[in-house]
């Protein structure tokens, strides 16, 4: 059975992981006949954000104990993530994805990213493995990968600016689909940057892990 | 368009919703043609867990505003619920079911009852509403319908023990199944009371909604 590493960022769309991609992208793995293991940095998140009114909460949460709520406890840190223990990689979104595993969400293409998710995610790309990216998360894309990438971010014109700033050839792409880099093995799709709904933002993480899967 | 009222109890399978059940029962709902709506009561957690370790944290939530991370925001105060605005009801799973929403995992057939949630679910029972319960939120079930009712919260005996002593009728059923009371018009499925993945809790699930659906 292929296996598939699923890095997170905590536990909730405007400070964390999406949930519903998170979910989404592991039903896929296991309905494409793959089995999973989630992983997250273990360092503080950038914010805590109440979900109801979009207001700063005053506390600090760590972005691997809130990733665990997400992966029912079957979590390791980011650091014991190695491609020759995994055959394919995915990243759900979320604000997390840009706030906790880059600050791409306040300093756009001057972003930095986290050390541990850059040793892992080059890690498959130097090893030629497949990785799908999702949402917001395309946007490391260009930093994995330096030498002319494709992908999406969705169609918003300044998020997709950022993935060109950093580097990247953006691909508008509607919600039911992805864009495969073929030179590359790098998948991603727009998911809830266009999605309304859970069955808009399923249809294409859905297809994006089938072909992950498939290239694995 | 079918609405279906989701009510959650927080995010995070061993202090709140099961965050997958609760997924799945989202995407279930879209994908039998209705909509959905998420309640949550506006209370403090029982319990905060650390989901890696199962340890107990020093610090509060708010049940309300930590469900709001699954709804995305679509989610209301559960004293907001009436059955008149809605054609169905759904309980996700989740330990947050019986520590926030009821106390049943100390107090066993002893527990209470939050009465925001009580007066929400005894709206659709009288009016004839269907309520589809999952995982071990049917525990909830013979406190709603007292007259007579039958259920499942899996296989498990001492659970089921509970369900009997609190005055229902409990049904063993395999996780892919669901158990019908046509009387009351109330489903209940075990999820993960009984699956070791995601998609087991998804087939489930997926039939109780889609009978949920057509009887609303």
């Amino acid at each position: 059975m292929k296996k598939v590493a699923v890095i997170l960022s905590g536990c909730g769309v405007y400070d964390g992981s999406e949930i519903h991609e998170a979910v989404l992208t592991l039903q896929a793995i296991e309905r494409h006949g793959a089995s999973w293991h989630c992983f997250a940095p273990n360092v503080e998140q950038r914010q805590v954000i109440n979900h109801i009114n979009g207001e700063l909460m005053s506390e600090s949460r760590n972005v691997l104990v809130e990733s665990a709520r997400i992966a029912r406890g079957h979590i390791s840190d980011v650091v014991e993530l190695s491609a020759q223990d995994y055959d394919a990689i995915a990243l759900p979104g979320g604000f997390g994805m840009a706030k906790n595993i880059t600050d791409f969400a306040t300093q756009g293409a001057n972003c930095q990213l986290n050390d541990d998710v850059a040793t892992a995610c080059r890690d498959f790309a130097t090893t030629g493995k497949p990785a799908g990216y999702i949402c917001i998360s395309p946007h490391i894309i260009p930093m994995i990968y330096p030498h002319g990438v494709e992908g999406t971010i969705g169609n918003d014109t300044d998020t997709a600016a950022g993935f060109t700033a950093l580097g990247g050839q953006h691909i508008d792409c509607p919600v039911e689909d992805y864009v495969l880099d073929q030179t590359n093995n790098v998948l991603s799709t727009p998911a809830y940057m266009l999605a309304s709904s859970v069955s808009e933002a399923a249809t294409g993480i859905d297809r994006l892990v089938k072909k992950l899967v498939e290239l694995a």
